[in-house]
């Protein structure tokens, strides 16, 4: 489908795949995934490919592979950020391309959308040295900055964009985990 | 220091870690951080480097980019995986560091260590099109292989990581999340 683009958003697609879902809400069942292997120490690489979703198994345009790792300080070799610093790059990104899909569903010109992101977390909970400290963040925080069309705009999609994020639907409000562990 | 390496983890640094927190818990409080650019459409890159931690702005070995995007099917240029995909990253990233320190904290031989996560999430909810679809995943799964030691002390160390784990505490807890917008 060609169709003019909007902040790099092709919106003509953005709404015909509103309205197929409409006319099919299979389509919008999605699966995400993504496969772990250790490596040594607290150095670990995932790789996310394959999808399921619009009623059929998919991929990426190339599978892609992360590193994780501690840094020094917390005994690790950093190969890699933590766990905890992807999620808040997960939140970052999720927010920006919701962002980004808003205000061009909107017609909002975008010229700039930069965010930073930081989570608190007393360590003291995951070592296990005071149970009254929990072991993930105690609160994040995201600062925007955008410039393009007038501020009050650019704020109703930031609003708009965090009222359909997916990645901060579920830090805020949570989800269910189950983990099955296969030992041998 | 100079310690002997359990599965890659050095056991004696990990235990003067835990002492020195003992003795001033301020070392014990971090601020983890990414700061995000938007590229255009649904592309956008997130930066991790600097940190705070053991009273002190430290910075990671290197600065790491990472980019995120939608796949095609949602309207995107797939330049990088998506949000949600970034978090179960650092789930599968967080619950394997952790179950290689704690099995070098206790003796506990591992030789293969991996993992397949997935999530489902019905788009209807980011898409507006059901109010009573969350916008982000309904389920988080975690299958764990792992080889080593006998079956039942693997199991307890997956279930000790998960007792003590950053990210699957703040999935499965939920965290307070302030977003400020700078719109010009």
């Amino acid at each position: 489908m060609t169709t003019a683009l909007a902040n790099g958003v092709d919106t003509g697609a953005l709404f015909a795949t509103i309205d197929a879902v409409k006319a099919d809400p299979r389509i919008a069942e999605f699966r995400f995934r993504a496969t772990n292997t250790w490596v040594s120490g607290t150095h670990n690489r995932s790789t996310i490919d394959g999808f399921y979703g619009a009623t059929q198994e998919m991929n990426h345009a190339e599978p892609r592979s992360y590193d994780a790792d501690h840094p020094a300080v917390l005994v690790g070799a950093d190969h890699g950020p933590t766990g905890p610093e992807f999620l808040l790059h997960a939140l970052a990104a999720c927010l920006t391309g919701g962002i980004a899909n808003i205000a061009a569903a909107r017609g909002v010109t975008l010229t700039e959308v930069s965010s930073t992101v930081e989570g608190d977390i007393d360590l003291r909970g995951i070592l296990g040295l005071d149970e009254g400290v929990r072991n993930g963040f105690s609160q994040i925080r995201i600062s925007f900055h955008l410039r393009g069309d007038d501020p009050a705009k650019l704020r109703d999609v930031v609003e708009r964009s965090a009222a359909r994020s997916a990645v901060l639907d579920v830090l805020t409000s949570g989800v269910a985990v189950r983990i099955d562990v296969d030992g041998g």
